[in-house]
């Protein structure tokens, strides 16, 4: 049985004080569904009830119907694949009627994506990390304009006030200033707005450039980051266990639940100086 | 140029109070990007920045490390794909070296998914609905019980209280009793957690259960609950334009804004009676 959340040091910052210590964050990872062991789909998940998620997950692919199309639905026993906690990130289903795997594995439309591709059909961070360059950026930022951040950017969200159903992702200079923003119903959009515009205008790496977004840092925001050269990332809620992995990985310093004059920093806190 | 929002006709809930009116929901369509007139991705977005959107989601895929990768990125034109509404939901992009095609279209790995892929490849409501049952349900709730869905959501979530990180589904029967609850970096796996649980148990259709989920609902939350016969959606946050386009097509009720004794209904709000 995996535990649901994993245990980081931190840096604590409260207006100018600053304490290490370690928290606790929501465990982020991987879970590879194959059927009649053969892969069919990898979702980012937190480790638990996993063969309940598969169910429900080809339930609503409308790969199987009810439970009479399931055979077995277990966690993956091949040896050859170690390491044993890997095993654990496998869910391997069979269905009653074999004739209809061809059919399921075909019907998987090619055209299929999600915004958060980044991970999928990779398992470690290593693989994650393989092609992205490390970040090199001297970026220097004071405590108190990463307290700005966001409400800075929640000034410059236009559609949310009228819905309250909108992300935001903001990149931002050093000094704090907002130089884009971008609102989208999915938070990777609004981080691909933004990133995709100064890509357009032939602008990476983007090192001297720090991303703030609105709601939590999974491990996809990161990535996002990490592959246009971004050294510094701010979320106004918790990061994942991955999304924490990923930037330590990458050389991207991570900050969480920036309220008032306080925040997290889970990684490479020396961009960030105290004034 | 798309709006980002739309209008809808809803019943707004305070109490005992019911009040016809209208409010804006956020827009959420889907964006097929194309690599030389061929699919390669269908993502659900808020339309705007559709240009920077494509160029930042293909950075993120690793398809184009540079400007210099890209041709051209145009929303299409092919007077073959009618409506004319449908061509501003579709972008086209050419490389520079084309023969990196074949390469990026077979690099999109078929095991990439996401856990939202209920729409993926699918470009209208009706294709959307096509293979769904319609609700047959007689569930009927009292508004009061309603209101009460997500604070007995919330006491239920356990790691949530430890990491502020993660995203909760509730099933409950119509008197408000909570029957199941998962917990989940995603929303939707939570979703596909908690459905998938009584999938596994021969419960479906779920006609006398309800979801609520913690945050805001997008199409994928309404999809799922639709396969699996929930007839009422309730969440604590915003639904975004497709999501109620959905739940109406497939007779789902659907509720937002859940606060306290107030609360809007999107869809069907003869299932919730006053008391």
């Amino acid at each position: 049985m995996m535990t649901a959340t994993r245990s980081f040091e931190i840096v604590r910052v409260r207006g100018s004080a600053r304490e290490k210590t370690t928290d606790r964050a929501v465990a982020e990872e991987p879970l590879e569904i194959r059927l009649h062991g053969r892969p069919f789909a990898t979702i980012m998940r937190t480790p638990g009830a996993d063969r309940e998620l598969a169910a429900g997950f080809l339930l609503s692919e409308r790969i199987v119907r009810s439970l009479d199309d399931i055979g077995t639905i277990e966690h993956c026993t091949d040896r050859r694949a170690p390491p044993e906690s890997a095993l654990q990130n496998v869910v391997n289903v069979t269905l009653t009627d074999e004739s209809r795997l061809a059919c399921a594995l075909s019907e998987r439309r090619q055209t299929t994506a999600s915004a958060s591709c980044g991970v999928c059909g990779r398992e470690t961070i290593e693989s994650l990390t393989a092609d992205i360059a490390p970040i090199r950026s001297t970026l220097s930022m004071s405590g108190a304009d990463v307290a700005m951040l966001p409400q800075r950017l929640r000034k410059a969200q236009r559609v949310f006030d009228e819905t309250g159903g909108l992300h935001a992702a903001g990149l931002f200079a050093p000094d704090g200033r907002l130089v884009d923003v971008a609102e989208d119903v999915g938070r990777h959009n609004a981080v691909d707005k933004v990133i995709g515009g100064r890509l357009l205008r032939d602008e990476l790496p983007l090192a001297d450039r720090l991303l703030c977004v609105s709601g939590r840092t999974s491990f996809e925001i990161v990535q996002k980051a990490a592959v246009a050269g971004v050294p510094l990332v701010a979320a106004v809620s918790a990061p994942s266990s991955l999304a924490i992995d990923l930037a330590n990985a990458s050389g991207v310093t991570l900050v969480g639940f920036v309220r008032g004059d306080s925040f997290n920093i889970y990684t490479y806190p020396e961009r960030i100086h105290e004034r």
